[in-house]
């Protein structure tokens, strides 16, 4: 769906009120795909972890909605969205209830995942810099909020679980830097009064492909001196 | 006394404004009683880790008040009743320093603390609930947040001494469900305007009910899937 | 520069204004200073914990902003100064590259970083006592909120790296309690209105010197009973 408003936003040459809108739609359909892949993501640690049902959905919800309810709090919009608008939490719901009754196998979720755990960073990036920019903030402040609106929920999940941060550990292939990327591309675009719905999943694309690129050849941060002697 | 008070309010036919002053009475002492009990559970994890005084009084704090602490973060009661009303502050400092001098067996407090910590978890779903309700958010939101403040705390605790939070783990007797049984009662008595100090109590024992039978049966969620292969 | 500003205050008997700016100078300075011994003191527990360039550049800002971004959202402050002034951003990450590029050995910072960090500490439980007071709530709340931005930004790194945070372990000499002496003191001053640069900073030096007194004299908070048995 979201690309059919992207084809029509580029063919269309809509009124600022449409392109409003079909900013609107890819923000939910972006946010939401994020969510269930996030959710997904949650969900299956959990299954790693041996919890149980409850700690699946608890995992999921908290990965999913966690970097929103961080980003909402620092931007001062209480209660945040999770707890008022309850789509995402049920869609977070949902997927954990779907992974506890089919029970996919850890080889066969394991490349689609990655995928998914991908976009979800790149519209969350894009979508969390957007929000906290409509809070009045400015553009750099925005991209740090934009960059932990994509990352936070995962932090919150390894804490629950009892784990350093994947996010921080040195075995981990650039997962910060492309949401750092996404959103400070979209502060850029929003900062010069071009963000729409085509460019802001330019945005997105770009740290979607960063993240993908930065798993495929495995790019990691230089290990600390210490470490590496 | 909250009994004396909710006698009162049956036999009496009071006037609203008596039962108000009923219902805030019933919602601080059962407020007072929650903190005591989570705060003796908070307590009694640090002198199991082998912490310090210092840290019994910490976690003592944290449990009791990290609960009501997120809630009024997420509705934007800044800042949250624990740090302008010193009251449960000073009455989780108290109860850390008398477990410290009189150090019980772990023997002689497990039964009676996982009572008082069942009572604690009944109290602060529904008085978390009413806190969120008056803030202005939907029965579900508030449901949500009454369910929040009475497991953050115990969350909180868990995550401060490195454990995965006691909450999420598989060999726990149900837990957050009775709360969210609990919250949701309080949010359905607040939407249809028939909540008062004995209704609210009610909800209250229904969970405490709820929660010590699951404990006496270990009631579980069932494990995930990979798990139990 | 802090000192200078000291001496002009006590020579000069400035007016009001001149006095703010000079305790708003010394502020910045203090804040400054220990916003880098904080960021250095979380750059090599990542050194430590074997994480990457970006896991040490993390830890040391979440260590160094963790606590203000603390006392911020418990205040109703948002978005967090750390998130709209860069400054102290840019010197968490700036001490975070240098440390990596000169990777001192742990034997050549223990003795400065402890020194560095009483002092990061000191100034934290004065400013953020300050900052928490002139949000209008009492003095108590302004003094828990002051110890709650010098010690925050420590257990926030501890939880991060996966351990229980140090201010609780019996291992450690008193941390919380300087800090609280000198939010007290902070708060007493300004409650009777005789706060002003020089006595700030004797506040900040009381704490500063009583954390150096008991890291020397290794004063512990006492075991729990279980424990000691």
């Amino acid at each position: 769906m979201s690309v059919g408003v992207l084809a029509a936003a580029l063919v269309a040459a809509p009124s600022v009120t449409e392109l409003d809108s079909a900013v609107t739609a890819v923000h939910r359909g972006g946010e939401l795909m994020g969510v269930i892949s996030f959710a997904a993501s949650g969900a299956l640690v959990a299954v790693r972890k041996r919890l149980d049902l409850f700690g699946m959905v608890v995992l999921a919800c908290a990965t999913a909605l966690g970097g929103g309810i961080v980003r909402d709090l620092l931007i001062g919009r209480t209660p945040p969205a999770a707890f008022t608008d309850l789509t995402y939490l049920s869609a977070s719901i949902v997927t954990a209830l779907i992974l506890y009754f089919i029970a996919p196998s850890r080889r066969l979720t394991k490349g689609p995942l990655e995928i998914a755990d991908a976009i979800g960073l790149g519209l969350f990036c894009v979508t969390g810099t957007v929000i906290a920019s409509s809070a009045g903030v400015g553009a750099p402040t925005a991209a740090l909020l934009g960059m932990t609106t994509a990352i936070g929920g995962g932090v919150i999940r390894d804490v629950l679980s009892g784990e350093v941060p994947s996010v921080l550990r040195p075995d981990q292939d650039l997962y910060a830097i492309p949401a750092l990327f996404g959103a400070a591309a979209t502060a850029t675009l929003l900062h010069f009064d071009v963000y729409a719905a085509w460019t802001g999943l330019l945005a997105a694309a770009g740290a979607v492909g960063f993240r993908l690129l930065a798993r495929h050849y495995q790019w990691h941060a230089p290990l600390a001196r210490h470490a590496r002697d």
